[in-house]
Parts: C-alpha cells; sequence; structure tokens
C-alpha cells in the first residue's frame, strides 16, 4: 500500500493531518492510478492561513520586481519539467500530450506566468491616480492571502498552482493557498514542486505557496469566508461554486468566480448561404476540440429555419457521427455530461446523432448533437441552457427572425456570444437586432470566429454576467485587468512624501510605469510647482 | 387629510398603488411634517422595473453626450431650486441652511453631477484597451437599470435621486430606480422634480429616472435580485444592507454597499507632545461636525498612555461638554446611537462627559466622549468597534507600543486610517509599525489631518474592506472609478470596424479619449498599417 502523497504547508512538504485519502483515475482506462493524496481537515487549512498571513506580512510593501522574480522562475522551473508534466496530465486527464498539453497549454501557462511578472515589475496594473491639487494619491494593492480552486479541464493554465487566478493573485502580491482539483492531484503535485523550488530559489517565505489537494465542501466555505483571507479564485461547477460563493458573500469576502456557461453562437441565414458547409466543419472542430470541455465551448448554436439550415444540420450530424470519440476528463465528467443530455431532452432536444455507446475503455460518450426549435426554447428556456459540459452541443432552430429575437431575450449570462455574417451585408439588419441584446448577456463578442481561443490579452474578456462568473467588472483572463480582482484600492490622503510607496510619489520609480496624474495618462516624474 | 404624494413611475407623477403611507418629522421640533408618502407595494416596483427595461433598450448604444446632457441639465435645475431644496432639507435633516446645505452640501452635489457629465462625454472612464495584434477590444459598458438606496445623512450628495450613485450610475449609461430613504421624503421629491424635468429637457425616455420613496425589506431584497436591475448602490444601516445583500448575492448581481466605518484616529506620542492642544480642538471639530452624522466621522480614537495623553483626553471632554449640542437627522438615529453608546459601555468604556439630557425640543443626545483602555479593548474588541453614529466617540487609551499593535491588530475594515505624527520624526518608528497592519483594513490612509472631508477626485477612495464596504476595490467617491461599479466589461474579438463602439475603432472619436493601445496610453488615432 501506497503512502499518503504530502501536502506542502508553511514551506514544507508535509505528511497531511488527514487520514482520508483518494486517488485520481486514468481517464482512458477508467484505471485508479496508484499514488493516494489526502483530504485536508480544517486543522490543517488553518495552519495553512497561519503561514499565509505570516507570508502576508514578510512580502507587503516588497517592490513587484520580487514577485516578478518568483513568477520568472517558476516558468522556468516549469519548463525544465516539461517532460514529466505532460506525462502526468496525460496519464490524470486523457488530454494528447501533443499538440495539446506539450505544444499549446504549457507553454500558454508558462506565457501567462511571464505576463503576469512582467506586470509586476512595471507596476502599472496598480494604476496609480494622483489629484496633485488635493494632495490625494490611490493606487491598487495587494489583498491578503488568496486561496485558489482550480478546475478539471485545464490542468496547466487554470492549475490552482500554476495558472490564471495563480499568477494574478502573485503578481498582487498576494500568498496563494492553492487547493488542486482532485482528477489531476499528480500534476498539481509536480507543478506545486516547481513553484516551491521557484519560491527557494528567489527567497520567499514559507506560507508563500502552499497546497492542499482536497477537503470538505464545509472546510472549503470556511477557508474561503476565513478573517485571514483577502479573496478567492474559483473555476469548477456551479453547485460547488454557489456554496462558496454564498460563504465569502456573507462574510464580505470577495471571491470570483467561473461557473458555466454555453456560449451561444448565431449563424445568420445570409453567411450560411454563402459558406454553409465551410461553418460546418468550423463549428464541428470547435465543439469537439478537447472533447468539448472547454469553458468557451459552443454548446448552443441558434440558426433560422431553411433549407440551407437544414443542410447545415446534416452535415454538422454527419460530421460528429463520424468525428473520433475523445476521452473526458473523468467519472464525474462523464456523469454530469450523461445527465446534462438527459435534462436537454427531457426539455424537449431531439438527437441527431446515434446514441450508440463508443467502444473502448476510456470515460467516453458519443459525440452528441441535439436539435430543438424556437417555440420549445421559449417555452421552457432555462432547462435548454442546462450546461452538458463534453462533446455535446444543442442547435435551436427559430422558425423567424422575431422568434429568433425572443431566444436572445432569453439567454442567460455567458462567457461568450458569436455572431457570424455574410460578406455581403445581408445579415447587418438582423444583427443590428441581436447585438443590443445579446451584448448585455456576454462578456465577449465575436464576429465570424468561435470562441474556444481565449488570448491572453490585455483587451480579453474572460468574464461576463452571472451564472457564467460571480462578478461582470472583472475578468479571469488578460494581464493587467485580472490582477485587479485580487487587490484593493488604497488612497493616500495628505501622507508624507517620504511614506508614499514609490508608485505614488513625485518622482517615478522608472520610466516605464504609466501613472493618471490630474486627469491625464503619463510615464516619467511629476513636475514640481515651485 | 393631506393626499399622499405621488410617486415617479414610467416618466409620470402617478398615485401611488399602496395604501399604507409615512410622514417626515421634523428632527427640531420631533414634529410630524404634514405631507404623507406611500410605502411602494411589489405591484410598482414591477412597473418601475419594467420601465426601467424599456429605458434602458432605448438609450443602450447612445453616446455619452446625451447623459452628460441630462446630468449638466439636471446640475442647472437643482440650482434653480436651492431656495426650496435647502428649506425642505433643513425642515427634514435639522441641518443648518448655511453653510452646511446651502454653501456646502448642494454645491459639492452639483459638482459632482457635473464632473459625472463631463465623464461621460469625455468617456475615458469606459477604459477602451485595444490589442491590435489579436483584434481584441474591450471597454466598460453600462450594465443595466440600477437601483439607487439613499442613506439618511446627506440629503442632497448622497440623495437616491441625485447623489454619487445615481451620478455614477447614469453617467454609465443606466437608467435609475431610486428608493428615497424615509427621512427626507420631501427634499427627495423636490431633487426628483429637478430630474424629471431635465430628463423631458433632454429627452430621456420614461422611464430613465424614478423614484419610490418606501418599501418594504422583503421588496427591497426583489428589486436588487431581479432579473431586469444590472446592479445596485447602497448606503445605510449594516442590518438592512446585509439583506438586500444576501439577496442580491444569490441572484449574482452586483451591489455596491456602504455600512458602517468607525474611522480610527492614531494620535502618536511625539505629536501629542508637540501640539496637543491643537489637536484636541481638530479632533473635537471633526467628531462633532454634522452632530458626528458622517460615514468618516472618527469614531475611534487610539492613543498611548501618558501625561500628555490624558491632558489631551481632559481637554477633550471639557469642548465635547461645552460644545452645542447639534440635532441629529431624526429618531431613529438617536436610538441607535444611544444603543451603540450603551453597548460601548457594557463592554468597559467609561464616560468623560455628562449624560444630562440637552435642553430643547429636538432628537438630541449629548455629547459623548467614552474612555476604555487598551487592555479592555483587547478583550472585547467587536464589541468595541460597535458604530455609535453621531456625537460621541471612543478614546482607547494603549499602555505601550504593543498593546496599541494589538489594537491595530484588531481593527475590523474600515473608509479611512489618520495617524498623526510628530514633525521632528521622533514618531517615525511607531508609524512604521503601524502602518502596515492599519494600510490593509482601510481605504484611504491619512497624514496629520482628519477623515471627514471626502473629496471629489479620482485619486479618492471612499470605500474599504467590509464591514465598511461590500468590496474593496471599488470606491463610491471619485470619478472616473464611481462609474466603474455601474458597468461591465465588454471585449470586441474580431468584430467588424463599422460595428464596433466608437471608442474602440482605430479612428478616435475625439481628441480627448485616453486608450490603453498595445500596453501603452495615448489619445487619437491608432496608426493604420499598411
Amino acid at each position: 500500500m501506497s503512502q499518503l502523497q504530502p501536502v506542502l504547508i508553511d514551506g514544507q512538504w508535509r505528511s497531511s493531518l488527514g487520514q482520508e485519502s483518494f486517488t485520481a483515475t486514468n481517464p482512458a482506462t477508467q484505471e485508479a492510478l496508484a499514488e493516494k493524496y489526502p483530504l485536508s481537515p480544517w486543522d490543517e487549512i488553518e495552519q495553512a492561513l497561519q503561514s499565509a498571513d505570516r507570508a502576508f506580512r514578510e512580502v507587503r510593501g516588497w517592490p513587484g520586481e520580487k514577485f516578478a522574480a518568483f513568477l520568472d522562475r517558476f516558468a522556468d522551473e516549469s519548463e525544465a519539467r516539461t517532460d514529466a508534466l505532460v506525462a502526468m496530465a496525460r496519464l490524470e486527464t486523457g488530454l494528447p500530450i501533443e499538440p495539446r498539453l506539450k505544444n499549446v497549454e504549457l507553454p500558454r501557462t508558462t506565457n501567462q506566468l511571464r505576463q503576469a511578472a512582467a506586470a509586476a515589475r512595471n507596476g502599472s496594473w496598480t494604476t496609480p491616480t494622483i489629484d496633485t491639487k488635493n494632495n490625494l494619491r490611490s493606487m491598487f494593492g495587494p489583498i491578503g492571502p488568496v486561496a485558489v480552486f482550480g478546475p478539471n479541464n485545464f490542468p496547466f493554465a487554470f492549475n490552482s498552482i500554476a495558472g490564471g487566478d495563480f499568477a494574478a493573485a502573485i503578481a498582487a502580491g498576494n500568498p496563494v493557498i492553492a487547493k488542486g482539483h482532485s482528477s489531476h492531484p499528480g500534476t498539481t503535485r509536480l507543478l506545486a514542486e516547481a513553484a516551491h523550488a521557484a519560491a527557494q530559489a528567489t527567497g520567499m517565505p514559507a506560507g508563500f505557496v502552499q497546497l492542499i489537494y482536497r477537503t470538505s465542501h464545509h472546510d472549503g466555505a470556511r477557508l474561503v469566508s476565513h478573517p485571514l483571507i483577502g479573496a478567492a479564485g474559483y473555476t469548477g461547477s456551479r453547485s460547488a461554486g454557489m456554496v462558496l460563493k454564498e460563504a465569502a458573500d456573507a462574510a464580505g469576502k470577495p471571491i470570483y468566480l467561473e461557473l458555466s456557461s454555453i456560449n451561444p453562437v448565431f449563424i445568420l441565414p445570409g453567411v450560411m448561404q454563402e459558406r454553409g458547409e465551410k461553418l460546418a466543419e468550423e463549428f464541428t472542430a470547435s465543439c469537439l476540440m478537447g472533447t468539448g470541455q472547454f469553458c468557451t465551448n459552443p454548446g448552443l448554436v441558434v440558426l433560422l429555419a431553411g433549407e440551407r439550415t437544414d443542410a447545415f444540420i446534416q452535415d454538422v450530424a454527419k460530421r460528429f457521427s463520424s468525428a473520433p470519440v475523445g476521452t473526458l476528463l473523468g467519472g464525474a465528467v462523464l456523469k454530469s455530461l450523461t445527465e446534462g443530455i438527459e435534462k436537454l431532452r427531457a426539455a424537449g432536444a431531439v438527437s441527431l446523432t446515434p446514441d450508440t455507446p463508443p467502444s473502448g475503455s476510456g470515460f467516453c460518450s458519443p459525440n452528441t448533437l441535439l436539435r430543438v426549435d424556437g417555440k420549445a426554447f421559449l417555452r421552457t428556456p432555462h432547462a435548454l441552457q442546462t450546461e452538458a459540459f463534453g462533446n455535446a452541443s444543442l442547435i435551436v432552430v427559430a422558425k423567424d427572425e422575431e422568434e429568433l429575437l425572443g431566444v436572445v431575450e432569453r439567454l442567460e449570462g455567458n462567457l461568450t456570444g458569436s455572431l457570424y455574417t455574410a460578406a455581403d451585408g445581408s445579415d447587418d439588419a438582423l444583427y443590428d437586432r441581436i447585438v443590443p441584446t445579446l451584448r448585455q448577456k456576454v462578456g465577449r463578442l465575436l464576429n465570424d470566429k468561435m470562441p474556444t481561443g481565449v488570448a491572453v490579452s490585455p483587451a480579453m474578456n474572460h468574464g461576463g454576467p452571472f451564472p457564467a462568473t460571480g462578478h461582470p467588472v472583472f475578468t479571469a483572463v488578460g494581464i493587467p485587468a485580472a490582477i485587479h480582482r485580487f487587490s484593493m484600492l488604497q488612497s493616500y490622503d495628505a501622507v508624507r512624501p517620504h511614506r508614499l510607496p514609490a508608485a505614488l510619489r513625485d518622482q517615478a520609480p522608472h520610466g516605464e510605469l504609466w501613472r493618471y496624474v490630474d486627469g491625464r495618462w503619463m510615464t516619467g516624474d511629476i513636475a514640481v510647482s515651485s
């Protein structure tokens, strides 16, 4: 019998205080993996909180350069472990090593760490704002220890100890307590080893990065609402997220959630005419990429009835049926996908693809394309927006523009909304009727493009109205904006110059810091009036 | 018997659907005023929501200039009603006409409306962010109808239909449903008349500004969590605010709250030596200004034990006792102040001022100075941070620096924290020990200054960690930051140029718009690469 894997608490890999354990499962074989990981009891989380608090007391006030050095080193340490990381992630998630894990997701993750490092070093994310007349100065500062709950679908890029929330929380100058996702604990352990090595090499205090693998919902709720916590980030299922949200909200602790999104795609009649077949291919690829397990997977397509539409649907159904069936991330995903499809069917959706169980030994569900008419959607819009996370999508066929607009009106909050329109302008009038309403329901609006790619860009919004996220002002991807989530606004009123943070003094700490001074953005020093 | 005052719904002053009514009370005489105001039932709120939704559908996409024109006109209309406004506010709040209402608060309110207008016109608050390489563009856009709940203590500057939340919500392009404070319905009515006149003169749709005077807690909770609501702003008591917060949070609707703050002030030993007597005067003035009914009133002073401190305390106690006793805003304030003082006493605080009931017929409480030692504070820190909103303050005397730092550690979230220190540098070491901890607990840090003034400045933070507010990233005062609260982040991914909002096109809509383009802040057009 193998030993329990240790947890990373207070700067050390320690035996967990917990007795209960769990193992991960290889989704390609449905076999349990050998390593056992602990379920951390409250006392262990309390230790992590105390240690994170000590670490925060040490690092608050440090220049961004120190956090940048850690993040850069962590990126290096991760790259140095590439082979081990991708092998383990392959084992635990079933995702292909190439190109996905090795050539796409890991580079994206280290790129994100380095972008966060650059932001921490430069400091412009703090938005130094100076009113010389009133001698008022403000900037964003760190908020304190951050708890990060990672999801199952990106073992690197959204990992609790390496992904977007982690990088943003560290860039703001906060210690992180990571709660790994139970489906890929080994990958998380390897990333935590890289993070720990980086922390030691760059002189971070003991509790700066810590890791537990699992805890009860109850203790998770205690963690995000604890007096020593600054804020929390969570990406995952809506039900578990709402438990954390309720606890954090009641305690007045910020929590940033990414919960669920079906990412509606509209293909208008003109473009359907122009290039329906091409779009069938593009849509199928986007739907089935990563076996549909992307937050921005197009789970809902809205079309206007017509011959070309019927041909498109037949084409997509054929492609779904003949495309290889990917492996899902785990048994829980398979179960929720199956339940999601059942709910959609119960609400009137009809399957256009065969139900035949896929062969092979992995967690698999047949590629599933469903169809429902607009009238049925208008009758039970809530049930027909059930997220079927995985390789399933629902097509809604509206009989006319009015019905289609009724569908738009009933959409819930989503990360994205995509519209395909004709090059010749024939869809423009309908576009103009859809977008004003759709715009308020989605974080990112796309033209002629599937939503599955999420660039790490200052202009990205990986966010949107509830239930996509918990707050539509914030984005989980994109620097500097994502960093603001783990900060607080700090104003200095008549504070003596030598006591001000460097970023708020008349003399700029360096020439690349953007500051908003008396209503103008500028770099460089503030002219001293005599 | 006088008729019920009408409510402003869907662009018209209408008889309320409600049968229940209330009257305001003149706090200077404790006599009920003649006018009767309705308690709005749910159906009326539902009508307001539907109308606000219709208005939002009409105005979304409008250029900021239109909202600016309304805000500017509203400022003019308010000024044109100065005499009626200040007379009514005097009657309903007991606040002096001069200088407070006429020379300070009303000008501040119209100035804030005009600042919001300038921000709406310029558009830089939307933070247009452009990544030309990825053709990703983002900006903040309106969030939809906003419900604003105003407090009792600023009949103009924080009024639900004229104050900071209102101005910010409108500047972002949102209709507002105002819920006036029951203690000054007449003032609110006059402001709503000015707002309505401005809305008509500038062509705003019917439901753009609406007013109800009162509703049940239950219906208030329904309002802030309703599907048609974009967000809500609330300033007031913690208990009522938490009811709204819970409802809004559960529905995933943003709500911005300003709940309670005792605004700790530290006077360090060196400066106490240098100018203790001067500070006694300054402190007393700040405490009793507006009869202590400011969100930023210094309710807690922390001092180090010593002879000079004892003299300071005696001096302040004498000043409190001899200062005229102001009129409180109403019976509810008097009751909560009395209860707050009782709680502080029950936790060990001792009154240093006589308990003799003030003469006269108004709602008054004697100016109250309380004292407790640091040891007692450390024993029951929560009870000794009870907000006694009004003309009462608590002095905590710590026996040494360690005990004082223990007090700092136990402080809850506050809007402000002030430190007075010696000119000769003798307090610097202690300052440096206090501030790192205090900084994380307050939105605004002040040096050698009382917290009661709140400038409307881009660098202001009228915010802070819970329970001061509901979220420490946001400020309720200061433009442009306050506007972001009533917005959502909207990203455009590969959206065709002619469909982009003007602020996101290569060609800037005007030369004064600040945009963050490829990592640099700039005004003007984006160079088109050929």
